[in-house]
């Protein structure tokens, strides 16, 4: 029994047609669904979501990752493979970055344009619904054992995205945002090795001109208290305990971080 | 194994208690949420959204949609049987409409009123969840096999609902708005056929007014630009590329659409 | 086979997160979400949609509630065993309360603190997703039929929660709002039996000093009309026909409700 995960920027209803497709063909596969509230074309948003959960998936998995402005026109299909030999997981998705941050994380990467209409939706290809004619059969034969190799040739010439693009300038840690949770919590991507060689919890660090507390937990800190600390996915993370720490400083996916010793 | 598809306006919380009285009944079914977001009382929203993805379930599946603000007066409950002889899907929900579009376009409706209080859930039936106490229930044993004919009476004088008020009108091709989706995306009930008939892709039309381009897909036009296509689903769609096509034409779901030629 | 069910309020994101290694350790289960749109902290209404559900869900079934403002505190763990001998469910969850009324609800409510680091993710324990490192892996273990014992200690000074707090006071009803549904519909504290003793159906009361008619269902007033009912939970409910009793009355969660008799 294997697993698919989602991950699209479609609210409902087109999850459900990827879903009918992949049961269609691998009944017995499981679904989960990562998010289908990744921000319209928010492909690093939407990269972000899927390198942070890809460690918690058993080997086996396949990744469908869809967040596409570009369906339809000559960007490609992606399969990918990645991970330790015979403890691999796969990845699905448009030529967009999407689905390289998650892989690479695995190691091993092994990219493959999809270009073999066989394994495709039975019928013809809409051109603006790659996930359901596309993506979820490819998935779904992957999940059943299907070769990656079968999807086409492999190729290195893919279109690249990371969350490489921090580090120290003087007494400042810069990085950008990217991602936003339910919660209001503000997730950058400093990687917390980089934060606790800069600071140590207990101390006070000021975000965007704003004084705040470095520390373990939401609840160390007063209610409606801003608060710096490594969150759950490895990364430094912005908070305030019970309250939204994204309207509290104004941030969105995207925008620069910079946090200052004091 | 056999899949069961729900189609709400619940939001949360009262699809799970479906749920749980389904895998209660046949732990071995698969689920698919269609959507629980249809708006409050959406009967017309919610009948598209399970219309146009009937076509992507396998055989045998069941679709339970409940959009149903007469529960608990004298609205009458169905099952329906429709599609070839033993490749047949079934339908349950009120008799108000919202499941006769999808298992219409499976051909050989056959349309029962659930009257059989034995196949309901083992309790008191409540006046506000029907879908709870009769659909899911009734539809969990059709999953497992249930012959459709131990619900009741085969009856003929259902509440009927169609998408076919759409039509040419001197040089306007004329329809309504059937659904609005999580990218703004305005889709109407105009068939592809209707009007690949009036038009031909890499056209100009006006909509409600609008000059927008006719293509095939949304990277076709620049970003913030509209355009009109046709959708994954075969309707004409209006969309803006990486924008809200809904807010800026100002579009929901009941209104009328008309396509002028230029 | 058997049924994990997961409320949160996370929102999207994190419950993969958990599902992932819910079905790491058993993939045989099957998950239902009964919500992850609980407001941030909200205790109070997390454990009312569990305790609303819970009849619902087949002997076996384990309830992982995660609504948690003190995770990495000092705050415990728990596991509940509760229900008839044999026929059981479990609970599992932070001691704030928020699994408590659901356990009690179904009898021989039996609480452990989760002491036991074996049972917990393979891995380093964050300050701020227990849900994922702890509840998910020890919900999963109880859904393959790890005792109960397993997880630590019993414990009887748990955090309790009740939905008690309602009584008449005159000629007045008084209570509390438990939830707000997604029609709008306000679910207060005041079981059905108490109100049937109060009032009987097809009269008049008013509720915060408006007069609403008390009815079996939604469409017994006209549209547009406020309405006092017994909802499918069991509880008083009030609702507007096809419209939006919460922002109508100025309503939510942790409001008091007065009826009043006519």
């Amino acid at each position: 029994m294997s697993i698919i995960s989602l991950t699209t920027d479609f609210g409902d209803l087109y999850p459900a047609a990827m879903k009918a497709v992949i049961l269609g063909i691998n009944p017995e596969v499981r679904i989960i669904d990562v998010t289908h509230s990744i921000r319209q074309a928010g492909i690093r948003e939407g990269a972000f979501a899927l390198y942070s959960l890809v460690p918690y998936f058993p080997a086996k998995s396949v990744h469908i990752g869809v967040v596409d402005p570009g369906v339809g026109t000559s960007r490609r299909a992606l399969a990918i493979k990645a991970g330790p030999e015979g403890e691999g997981q796969f990845f699905v998705g448009p030529d967009n970055g999407l689905i390289i941050p998650a892989a690479r994380r695995l190691g091993n990467m092994e990219v493959y344009e999809i270009t073999n209409k066989e394994i495709m939706l039975n019928s013809e290809i809409s051109a603006t619904f790659h996930g359901r004619d596309i993506f979820a059969p490819v998935g779904a034969r992957l999940s059943k054992g299907m070769p990656v190799e079968t999807v086409g040739d492999k190729i290195s010439d893919f279109v690249d995205l990371d969350f490489e693009n921090f580090g120290v300038d003087r007494q400042f840690l810069v990085g950008e945002v990217v991602y936003s949770d339910n919660f209001g919590n503000v997730i950058t991507n400093i990687p917390e090795a980089a934060v606790l060689k800069f600071r140590t919890f207990g101390s006070q660090v000021e975000v965007n001109g704003r004084k705040v507390s470095f520390v373990q937990t939401y609840g160390f800190v007063g209610q409606g208290d801003a608060l710096a600390l490594i969150g759950s996915h490895g990364f430094l993370e912005l908070a305030v305990n019970k309250g939204n720490a994204a309207l509290q400083f104004g941030l969105r996916s995207g925008d620069p971080v910079a946090i200052r010793v004091l």
